[in-house]
């Protein structure tokens, strides 16, 4: 069993310590991942001036945001995944055609030679 | 352009009018996505003795955590797709060359025939 990990994050310019079974770098990727939506966030003047609980929800519909697009993204590439093997299913098809033409082409010769 | 659209969601038991380009729809999925995340970590009892900036700190990364797997997901699917491709340029490849030996087995023939 993996063993359990603390990692030290600043987030939001707070420090947490985070415990959990997943990588210390891993955590840090995320933390850094969330620093830059408050940042993007944050280059909006406006968005201080926001209730806290808003701005809360705002970074989680940013977040969250991403992971849709990237969930749609995967759709994406799995659509792509399936023509491929449509693709690769029909050219087997043809290249099995051709050898077996091939084969018997080879037959006739061989029987036209004796 | 598109129009900006109002939509009233409730997430986290708040209701909140969201303005933005996304359509209704999706701003509701987003919210019950949100929800979901909430309602799984408000499982654990202990979630309710945090305090509450380490609170939305959890949130935030189960959130982050489900978009950097799914960015895994992509790049696992992306693989797959330069795989298939190479697999389906060595297969072509391979039909042309027995296209080609049956086109020049058929002249061979002819040429016998003659």
């Amino acid at each position: 069993m993996a063993e359990k990990t603390d990692a030290q994050v600043v987030i939001g310019g707070k420090t947490y310590t985070l415990s959990g079974y997943e990588s210390e770098e891993y955590l840090l990727r995320v933390a850094e991942y969330i620093n830059s939506k408050i940042d993007e966030l944050n280059a909006d003047s406006e968005f201080a001036k926001l209730p806290v609980d808003m701005r809360h929800l705002l970074l989680n519909l940013n977040i969250a945001d991403d992971y849709f697009k990237a969930i749609s993204k995967n759709e994406e590439l799995q659509s792509i995944i399936d023509k491929k093997e449509n693709d690769l299913y029909d050219i087997k098809h043809e290249l099995v055609a051709a050898q077996m033409k091939l084969q018997s082409a080879g037959k006739k010769k061989k029987g036209s030679d004796a």
